[in-house]
C-alpha cells in the first residue's frame, strides 16, 4: 500500500514538473503533427542566437495571403459579396441597372445571366461599387458592411469566419521578432479598414489590389483622394513577388498561401538563401468549412500543390491539423482585440 | 562673507538640481527657437496620455522627403550623379552612345547640349541606367556607388551628406512611439538599399518612385524580378498623398519636406483631425549647404514656401536653426549604425 501510494505520489510530480517546464503551446488550437512541428521547428532555427540558421529580427518577414488563408473564400470571395450588397444598396438612385447588364441579372438574382456576363461583368460590378467616391468613404462603407453583413450558410459576420490555429500563428511569428504582412489579391482599400482589429496587422503591412486613385482639392479647399473606375495593380499570380518588391523590399523567409495565386510568392520565397518556410492550407473539410482544390472555380490549388510535394513546403490539411476551424463567437470577439 | 559664500553655494546646488531634472537634449544640433519648439511641443502633446491632442502610437506616422529634406539634393539630385556614374561605366558595351544624344553629350561633358536634352534626355538616361537588370544587382550597384564615389563639392560620400539635426529629429520621433517613413520623388529601389543602414528606415517603410518589374522564372530555374523600363508610379507632388495612401494606408500625423513637391504631402497631413505637425527645411546657408528656394531648378520652393506662411507650418532655416548640418565624418559612421 505504501509502496502504491509513493508510486502515485511520484507520478504525481512527475506530471507537475513536466507541465512546468513546458510553456503553454502558442498553437492551442494545431493537432500535433508533421505540419505544426514544421512551423515550431523553422520558428527555433531562425530566432537561435549564434545557430547556422539565425535571421536577424528586420529580416524576418511573413507574408500571408488572405482568401482561403486567413478567412473563408468560399462559395465567393467575400469582397465580392459586399460588391453585390452593395450593388443592391445603390440600385434605387440607378435605375437604368434594371435593364442593364450585369446589374440587371445581379438584381433579379440570376445567377446564370449572372456567371454567363464572365470577368469582365465582376469587374464592372466592381468598379461600380468601389470608385466615385473618396477612400474615407470607401473604408466606411467597407466597416459598415462587415458590422451587419451575414455569411450566408454560417449566419456569422464575415471577419469572424478566420481560421483560428492562423490567428495564432500570426500571433507566434510576432512574439518571435516576425513581422506578419498580408498580401492578397483582395482590393487594398477593402482589407486595410478592419485588418488590423481582426489580425492585429497595421494598414502599412497589407499589400493588395489596388484601383487608380487621385488627389483633388475638395470644393471646401480641403484635399481628398478620390478613387477612379481604373484597375492599377493585381496582386496575384506573379503579381505577388512584384507586389513584395514594391511595398516590402525584402524578401519573405515565410510565406503562407492556399492557392495557385500563391504559387509564385512561394517560389519567391524559397527561392532566397538561408532558412525559408512555405504553407500551404488545403480545404479538406466539408463539414466544418469547405473541401475543394484541383477543380475548385474559386481558390483552385493545382499546380501549387504539385509544387509542394516537389519542393517539401508544408501543406495543412485543415481537417486533420486544426482542431478549430473558426473562432467561437466570443473569442472572435476577442480576437479583435488583439494588437500588432 | 559668510552670506556670499552661503548665496554661492546655493547658486551651486540650484544648478546641479536644474542640471539633475533636465534630460539630455534629444535635439542637440538644432538651435533653441521656434522651430525645435515647435516640435517639441507637438511631440509632447500627442504622446501625453490622457491629454487633449493624444495619439496611441500605431497612428503615430511621420513621413519626410529625401532630397534636401534629409540628404543634399545640390547640385543635383544624387540619384541622377549615380546614373551619370553608370552611363559612363557602361559606355565601352555601348558604342552608339559616343554619337547618341543624350549619352554624347554626357560623355563629352557638354552641358550644355545635355541641358538641351530637356526632361525626356534624363528619362533616358535613367530608363538606360535602371532597367534590364534584376531587382538584386541593381542593389549592388548602388551599394558599390555609394561605397566610392565623392560629392564633387564636399569630396565626401553621398550618403554621409546627411542632416545631423535630421537624423536626431528621425530617433527623436521613433523614441516616442513614431513609425518613420520616407516619401521620396527618388526611386524607391534606388532608396531601399542604404536607408536602414543611413537613417534606420527598413526597406518596408520607404515609399518612392517605381518602374515596372516582373516576374521571371530564370534560366537556371529560379525566379527573379526583371526591372523594365517603363515608368509605374511618380511619387512627387500631388503623387504623395496618393503614394502615402497606397503604401502606408495611413495618413500622416507629421510630415516633413523641403519644395513645392511636398506641398501635396504637407496639405494631406495637415487636412487630418486632431494634431497635425508640417515642417519645411528652408536651405539659407551657402556656406555650410547651399542657399535656394523660389528660383532654384532643383528643389523649387516657392508656392509651399506660401503655404507655410498662410498655414502656420514650421519653417526651418538652416542657417539660423542648425548648428551642424552633415554629421562629421566619424559621427556618420556612427550614424550607419543606427538601428531601426
Amino acid at each position: 500500500m505504501m509502496v502504491r501510494f509513493a508510486a502515485v505520489l511520484l507520478a504525481y510530480l512527475a506530471s507537475i514538473s513536466v507541465a512546468m517546464a513546458q510553456p503553454a503551446d502558442p498553437l492551442p488550437s494545431w493537432n500535433d503533427g508533421a505540419a505544426k512541428t514544421a512551423i515550431s521547428d523553422f520558428v527555433a532555427r531562425v530566432t537561435a542566437q549564434g545557430g547556422r540558421d539565425f535571421v536577424p529580427p528586420a529580416e524576418r518577414i511573413a507574408t500571408f495571403d488572405n482568401d482561403g488563408t486567413l478567412w473563408t473564400e468560399q462559395p465567393f470571395y467575400f469582397q465580392l459579396a459586399f460588391a453585390f450588397d452593395r450593388v443592391k444598396a445603390m440600385a434605387p438612385e440607378h435605375p437604368d441597372w434594371k435593364t442593364r447588364q450585369p446589374f440587371k441579372a445581379l438584381l433579379e438574382k440570376d445567377s446564370k445571366a449572372l456567371a454567363a456576363s464572365g470577368e469582365k461583368g465582376l469587374l464592372q460590378i466592381v468598379m461600380a461599387t468601389h470608385a466615385g467616391m473618396t477612400t474615407d468613404a470607401f473604408a466606411n462603407l467597407v466597416r459598415d458592411w462587415l458590422a451587419t453583413a451575414r455569411h450566408p450558410r454560417f449566419n456569422r459576420p464575415y471577419d469572424s469566419l478566420v481560421y483560428q490555429p492562423m490567428l495564432e500563428l500570426l500571433a507566434y511569428l510576432r512574439a518571435n521578432g516576425f513581422k506578419t504582412f498580408v498580401v492578397s489579391g483582395g482590393g487594398v482599400e477593402f482589407m486595410r479598414p478592419w485588418m488590423e482589429r481582426v489580425y492585429g496587422i497595421p494598414p502599412e503591412q497589407v499589400v493588395g489590389s489596388s484601383g487608380v486613385v487621385k488627389f483633388q482639392i475638395g470644393a471646401d479647399g480641403k484635399p481628398v483622394l478620390m478613387k477612379e473606375a481604373k484597375v492599377e495593380f493585381i496582386d496575384d499570380g506573379p503579381g505577388k513577388p512584384v507586389g513584395i518588391n514594391r511595398f516590402i523590399g525584402r524578401r519573405p523567409i515565410f510565406a503562407f498561401g492556399n492557392s495557385d495565386g500563391d504559387l509564385q510568392m512561394l517560389q519567391w520565397t524559397t527561392a532566397g538563401s538561408g532558412a525559408r518556410f512555405a504553407g500551404i492550407v488545403h480545404h479538406t473539410d466539408e463539414v466544418r468549412e469547405y473541401a475543394y482544390d484541383r477543380q475548385s472555380k474559386v481558390g483552385k490549388l493545382d499546380k501549387a500543390l504539385d509544387a509542394a510535394a516537389a519542393s517539401g513546403w508544408t501543406v495543412v490539411d485543415m481537417k486533420r491539423d486544426w482542431k478549430e476551424v473558426f473562432p467561437s463567437l466570443t473569442v472572435a470577439g476577442a480576437a479583435k482585440e488583439v494588437k500588432p
